[in-house]
């Protein structure tokens, strides 16, 4: 394993994906500081005992989190992120590390440059749950996950974002780089989308049938599992990356108006076809491993 | 538990879903006997060494399988099934009482009831997987799980659908009762339709950006998990029913064009009391329990 090249780490936010960043480093053998920025004092005694196990230092105050700190990672949702960017770099060290593990990353790369420069490394792990909060953050959630860096062309620091790479890969996570553009096209097709199908066919069961809901399988169960994300956060993630996912949509509803021509006794073999294409194209895909409960 | 009324126990079919019964019944301590009807001699020999500790008896012959059985469970694929029913009535037992296991009712309950008569008892257990075969059959498939009887009202003999009920609360499933129309409507929306929107959205991904394949999270491997399943028996279940199937993906479109317009800025707050209501729809549900690996 790579070593991890920071000394003090602070973790802006410390739910799910900042918590298991926060528990990874632990787990992974790290013995400098972690600091941890929460909203509020009564959130500070709230996490209190369960934060305390994996040496995090909590605190609801920016200036005391951050200070010396050679690595900042903003681990809030985007809209909140995006907010907390000038207050941020007013107490950054103007030699730290900054990153962040968003899932869009065209706006919060090209604002975030604006505001820390160089040192900001836009990154978006490629994992998730549905779970929220510490409690449910877990040492394992990056290992063997993708984490994506979306480096700006001639802007982002080469330094920098080899510090931020080795950080990941240190948690056991493998790293690819692509423009933030690139990343976003690509997510609104293997996650915006099938997250805003998943809410769309599960907010259309409501009415339908009495009894319904003791008619579901486990294939409806993981079908529709993303749909108990939280609904505020994929609000903002879908409407901040609206154009692409709105061109994934269109594309949708292209095939699926083919296929529904398929859906005759004739059609049948054509129909079969489409149907081996998916089952095809899900085979090349490399996904995380299962987390044991 | 109830007990099993039944001695002797012939299952045409001897993959995930008929061999799963077979080893439910050893599972609760069934002592009669079990027959399995497979297709062909090579067939029987490949399943011999994996059958035997289950004490299932293999054969390809129908006569053999079916003599003096009092309970017949057809568990092959629909087309398959219907195919066979002639058959199956020439060597079944006159006293026997015959299910099904398919996941379309309508013309499966009509055609068997014409062929059976009042003994024949259609029925559907809601669960699968996207695993086939007597090796990935699992004595726990049908735990917890739910079963939908469809008899044909003034039709369906009120003995033979005591006994099939208590057969499947013996395996310890729950049971419930609805007219075949109301299955095939109900299961094209819980079921047909999530895997028809997961084949298409896959098949749609797969020209569109090298790489895409490891841009994947736990979110699209377990939507998209139901593609993995066996294309032709999906193609013969969507046609089977694709008028049910055809009026969920007309609701679906109407939904999707509605979501489709709260793409912007300012209607976030439209798309976020969507996404609540998917959220909420889905918590309303009753899912089997996760099996474990």
């Amino acid at each position: 394993m790579p070593e991890i090249p920071f000394q003090r780490v602070a973790i802006v936010g410390l739910g799910l994906m900042g918590g298991s960043v926060a528990k990874a480093l632990r787990a992974v053998g790290y013995e400098g500081q972690i600091h941890a920025a929460l909203p509020s004092a009564a959130a500070v005694a709230a996490l209190r005992s369960s934060a305390e196990p994996w040496r995090i230092e909590l605190g609801h105050q920016l200036p005391e989190v951050l200070v010396d700190a050679d690595l900042i990672l903003l681990a809030t949702p985007p809209k909140v992120l995006l907010s907390q960017l000038p207050e941020v770099a007013r107490w950054a060290d103007p030699a730290a590390v900054i990153t962040d593990l968003a899932s869009t990353k065209n706006t919060i790369a090209c604002r975030a440059t604006e505001i820390f420069g160089a040192r900001f490394v836009p990154g978006h792990p490629v994992v998730g749950s549905e779970m929220t909060g510490f409690p449910a953050a877990r040492e394992d959630l990056y290992r063997a996950a993708q984490v994506v860096l979306t480096p700006l062309t001639g802007r982002t620091d080469e330094l920098a974002l080899d510090k931020v790479r080795q950080f990941w890969m240190a948690l056991g996570a493998g790293v690819q780089e692509m423009s933030p553009q690139a990343h976003d096209a690509a997510l609104a097709a293997t996650s915006h989308l099938p997250h805003l199908l998943a809410y769309i066919y599960l907010a259309g069961l409501a009415p339908q049938f009495p009894g319904l809901e003791n008619l579901a399988g486990g294939g409806l169960r993981d079908f529709s599992r993303i749909v108990d994300s939280n609904p505020a956060l994929w609000a903002d993630i879908l409407q901040e990356n609206q154009q692409a996912v709105r061109q994934q949509l269109q594309q949708f509803q292209d095939n699926l108006r083919l296929v529904e021509q398929l859906l005759t006794d004739e059609a049948i073999p054509d129909l079969q076809t489409w149907l081996e294409r998916g089952k095809t194209v899900r085979q090349q895909f490399h996904f995380p491993p299962v987390l044991s409960e």
